[in-house]
């Protein structure tokens, strides 16, 4: 079972506080890069793998489709979403990605923001999204980025020259990696970029979009603060088609 | 035309006594994994972009390779090929990689070895070698990878507590680099591997494998000093097709 920091209390009292969870997907930086990887959603049916608080989901059904699946591990927050996101269309289910088995060719759209780094192996729920996709049908995710998630010590440093540095090592040693981020002992499972690419290949999907976030210019005038993410990447957003 | 640090003499001295200039391909610590993405030469029509010396060359030529083509922008490095890996089914030529324009339809692998990092802005190479692969043809390729790149100071640090760390910085800030390698001055462009792989995407190519390159355990153990190689990815190798 994928691990839940989720329903942590303390985790879960922080996450709310985030501006994501806040402001929901407009409150997340890097949602205009990942909406720009979406189909169009009119008519369609969309998955959404660690749905939350049902953002995403309640958007996709503003933007038309047809059915939307949320899944999520957490029982905290689907409570939430269930309260402030629901509509007929909208499904709610408590699911561990880990062991999903979606029905076959049912869907237009997979969607996951920032849930797949904490499975420790993402093939089997990948497979299944492949198989649950329609031929043509598209895979846009998010992911922490491997660089961000990589180091020992996952925090700035500065350098002799004054210059914030992340301090990147064991990039090239995957697996676990235990950070204290809102709560002690948040698990996740770090992956090489080659390696998520090479297993959505593998599993016959197409490689769309591959894209490192960064911040634009216009947002860094806006949130002069994110400028220190130009210096390694936060995210790594892909889009994929079956 | 693409910066031609390969005719620098004090570069050119240091380059021909790396292991990869005295002992070819099998002094490449990357070489196998880059081997394992080539399709079968045997009858096969194969350009090599940046041929340096001519080791690939003459190594397509011994795998059955029906005719060989090698462009490089060193007149040093092809004299040497020319003399020591010449074939009448090799032709080396001597070529702009930022303005060589090749044949249609006339290659069924475009293979490149640490070359791309040299120039600017690779669109106008890549568009000629896909248009230059037959239908199905492969392009291999190996790049220094953007995360041995980046950083304003691309050296080995030791954290607080002994390990051995790469200063990441400027990740999402692509452009030149300049740097002290054999020589100083040497001019490098660095690209996020978003960057690369949508360009490839874009130009019609379908991404058949991208690796972070990271020497075996084998390879550690013959070769101790590689272990550090784990901690950030030195070269980036990928495959395509047309």
């Amino acid at each position: 079972m994928a691990h839940n920091i989720y329903d942590d209390p303390t985790f879960f009292a922080g996450y709310s506080q985030l501006d994501r969870s806040v402001h929901g997907l407009d409150g997340a930086p890097e949602w205009p890069a990942l909406r720009a990887l979406l189909p169009e959603l009119q008519g369609r049916r969309v998955v959404d793998l660690g749905c939350g608080f049902g953002w995403f989901c309640r958007w996709a059904h503003a933007q038309g489709a047809a059915r939307v699946l949320g899944f999520d591990i957490s029982e905290q927050m689907l409570a939430r979403a269930r309260t402030e996101s629901a509509d007929a269309a909208i499904t709610y289910v408590r699911g561990d990605l880990e062991t999903l088995d979606l029905p076959a060719a049912c869907f237009d759209l997979a969607y996951s923001s920032l849930a797949l780094h904490y499975l420790k192996d993402p093939s089997a729920l990948l497979a299944s999204v492949h198989r649950a996709l329609v031929p043509g049908g598209r895979l846009v995710f998010s992911t922490e980025h491997p660089i961000y998630m990589a180091p020992t010590h996952p925090a700035w440093t500065v350098d002799a020259d004054g210059r914030k540095t992340w301090p990147l090592n064991q990039y090239l040693v995957e697996g676990q990696r235990t950070t204290a981020w809102l709560a002690n002992g948040v698990v996740k499972y770090h992956r090489t970029i080659g390696t998520t690419l090479n297993l959505l290949i593998g599993l016959g999907f197409t490689i769309r979009h591959v894209e490192e976030w960064c911040p634009t210019a216009a947002q860094i005038d806006a949130r002069p603060e994110w400028a220190q993410e130009r210096e390694r990447p936060m995210f790594l957003l892909v889009a994929a088609q079956r």
